[in-house]
């Protein structure tokens, strides 16, 4: 979303954090405390950094501590809420947030939402996890959502004193599975530890590290997303 | 469940993976492609390293790239399944390995099995993930089962080379929050690249590598749980 924007487009971009049970959207966009304000087509979302509008379960909640113990069934209605209730305006890109797995966050956004552009799935390195992405890319294909690419996070860590990369999660497994299942690949993010710092303050990792290897990552990712857009027919 | 067995004691453990969409379990301890097998009493957990029973959604599919599109409720019958269907025989310890939330699969299982001894919660150091840490407490209290403690995993990365520590995910989250909501503190777990090889590879990182800090801070938390259960007035 923020790096849509960063391009110099005047681009208008939603999420909806679609993690019920783990909302961390707001936290990580400095937009704690904040809540849905009423207005007279619906609820509005809250407004944070860039202008960008997000939804998030958390903003419904009195308190971080409070969990939402809900089934299935309700998640989809509140999934359908965020959708339909929100006086979210003219968008040019709503980014979804999804927990991981197959479960029922992603069937009913899926489902509700059927002329979405696509999908991109993110990973670590490792092999086991290399299990997730392959069942989540038939989830996709069964469910007749385009694959995006995916992305390959906390891909190789360089050490800030004396420059050894150590790949703690191994590196190279995203591309990997990318050429197994035939599905473009977007990109490697190194660790970076101010991402966590700034996530944990609230702050773009981007805008704050413009010229760190991670950032420039990113960038190029969010190119690629936007040719396959290009490509689609999108106006973008 | 393996640092149990390896303390000396014949203890006799159960691992249900109650992960249904991301079932991880059977890769990282080298049982892939395994299945369960039908005695006459029901189906049979597959038996891992060092005697390990092992049940996963994993077994039940035909290949790594089949996902589970289930909502909620099928979920739920599954894992009654699981514990209900299966012919675990005399256990010591059923560990169960629940995915990140307070969704359709802790529900299930704190619902079907009342006497449960309790949960250990496994956060990053990182503020964001606190968020979903303080959810999972107070899910736990709600459905009344004790919070055992929670671990601080990926806490710190030594450069292999030079020997500097960096705080990749940051440092002290868990510590804080168990402070903060009053559950025990039962250790921190640092970034060993060795621990994501060995789970590829299928190979219990604490036999493979033993003396390493991390191995020995595994066991610490064991030997802290266990004095948990002791005090509970368990048999172990």
């Amino acid at each position: 979303a923020i790096a849509f924007a960063m391009h110099g487009h005047a681009y208008s971009v939603g999420i909806l954090d679609a993690d019920i049970h783990g909302p961390c959207v707001p936290k990580m966009l400095g937009m704690d405390g904040q809540r849905l304000t009423v207005g007279p087509i619906g609820a509005l979302p809250a407004v944070g950094p860039l202008g960008v509008k997000v939804v998030s379960m958390e903003f419904l909640l009195g308190s971080k501590e409070i969990p939402v113990i809900w089934r299935g069934p309700l998640k989809m209605i509140a999934i359908q809420q965020f959708l339909s209730e929100i006086a979210w305006g003219e968008l040019d890109f709503l980014l979804i947030d999804l927990p991981p797995g197959t479960g029922d966050e992603p069937l009913s956004v899926m489902q509700l939402i059927p002329e979405m552009d696509g999908v991109v799935i993110v990973t670590i390195p490792s092999e086991v996890s290399q299990i997730v992405v392959s069942k989540a890319i038939t989830f996709s294909r069964q469910l007749k959502v385009p694959v995006i690419g995916i992305i390959e996070n906390m891909s190789g860590f360089v050490c800030p004193k004396c420059g050894t990369e150590t790949d703690i999660f191994k590196v190279g497994g995203g591309q990997k599975i990318s050429e197994e299942l035939n599905v473009p690949f977007l990109g490697k993010i190194p660790l970076d530890p101010r991402i966590c710092e700034d996530s944990d303050r609230g702050l773009p990792f981007i805008l704050e590290h413009p010229d760190s290897p991670a950032a420039k990552a990113f960038m190029e990712i969010v190119e690629k997303i936007e040719g396959f857009l290009k490509e689609k027919g999108q106006d973008c």
